[in-house]
């Protein structure tokens, strides 16, 4: 035993510990929205990384009338998080009494209804000590669907770098009730949109295979309904659940 | 001599070879819009594999109100393929001479504003030739910018998945101006938008850097224009040249 314990003792010492690389494919397959974070905090050149990703995105020719207003525990951000929060609360509240997560499976605990009610109750009495929460901006040109195909790209790298170096986030719209305030509070110009709100901290949990629909639904060959026959999907891949699931 | 050759012949042979694989960070800092493709087919595997990614993305409250119309050489395809290539390049005409692509540094065929020039209209003139031209399609719901955060991310996915794997594509909007004509060829149902039309082929050139705005201008903290001084960026980041570029 004593042997063995001095061999292993002049092996050399591992190096620093970093994160596991995640491979490109591995990881759009395994970015899913988290909303359970610890008090960690993000440094400073980790979130420099998850903000350079997220501004290499496409925009529209490349424009890039895209920007990223970071709160973390600044004045400003301090007060935009309380009045988030609220909103936050607010929304949850009513849309869980209006899509019934009270009801049905949702009364079994186990319930993936129940767990997601639970989760969503710890997200939003949470919200203000998420470590960084940063607001998508985007410059209105058009006024329609098309200007986010100038912003969510970038949401995207943010949310799949953040994934890369351990962190995980959730892209919400429940800003929009208190868009006017949280603007002026941030001193947002009237001609940009407030895209999204985006959490992001260290997991709780831990990072895991999404579940969507079967790709049969969702890929279509040639023609709208047509038969994506080649569309298979990685075996073990699993699929939604029913009912309802926030964002 | 002799030696070392026999030496070297004694090694196992090598694997045979696999697209190398790409991590997700670098992935992100170096997927940009690629717009001429070689002849090469995407094999069946391969798409599936970069429809897997694009429908793992995540959508408004995970109701995946999305689907994507893969068009390739089928009986629909091929006439949807000829609609968007005239649509492109009447596209491309105008916006040729309104940005004064002809003007100024234009008139040096080795400015960057000439070699976009050019590479768009070989782009527009081989429009019909593209293996894989995918419709990302969204149900809407509240008709405006929102929509988008359930359509772009699977977009930019999809994008990041074909560069994984050695292909590259473009988000454009230039179906646009034929939506009409082309949601009536593809059969997509009224209460669809059809986000963008992407491209996807072998790239004739490399994969390389994007070249994006300092992020010094693009990233604020705490409040809007609130220096991100954190925000630094990798060493030898390539910044956007001044003049306009068409998507």
């Amino acid at each position: 035993m004593t042997g063995r314990w001095i061999t292993a003792n002049l092996k050399p010492m591992p190096e620093p510990t970093q994160s596991p690389t995640v491979e490109l494919l591995e990881g759009l397959a395994t970015t899913r929205a988290i909303r359970r974070y610890t008090d960690d905090p993000i440094p400073d050149d980790d979130l420099a990384k998850i903000l350079f990703a997220a501004t290499r995105a496409p925009t529209g020719s490349n424009r890039q009338n895209f920007r990223f207003l970071v709160l973390r525990d600044g004045e400003v951000a301090t007060a935009a998080k309380r009045l988030l929060g609220e909103s936050f609360r607010t929304g949850w509240a009513e849309k869980r009494s209006t899509d019934g997560y009270e009801a049905g499976s949702g009364q079994d605990l186990s319930s993936p209804k129940a767990r997601m009610a639970a989760t969503m109750q710890h997200f939003v009495d949470n919200f203000e000590r998420t470590p960084v929460v940063v607001l998508p901006c985007i410059r209105v040109r058009h006024g329609g669907l098309i200007d986010g195909a100038s912003i969510y790209p970038g949401c995207q790298n943010l949310l799949l770098a953040a994934r890369g170096l351990g962190y995980g986030g959730v892209l919400t719209g429940w800003h929009s009730p208190v868009e006017a305030d949280l603007r002026e509070l941030c001193a947002i110009p009237e001609d940009h949109a407030i895209a999204a709100t985006i959490p992001l901290g260290r997991p709780q949990g831990n990072h895991g295979p999404v579940r969507r629909r079967p790709m049969s639904e969702l890929v279509f060959d040639d023609v709208w309904g047509g038969d994506a026959s080649w569309a298979i999907e990685p075996s073990g891949t699993q699929h939604t659940q029913a009912g309802p699931k926030p964002t």
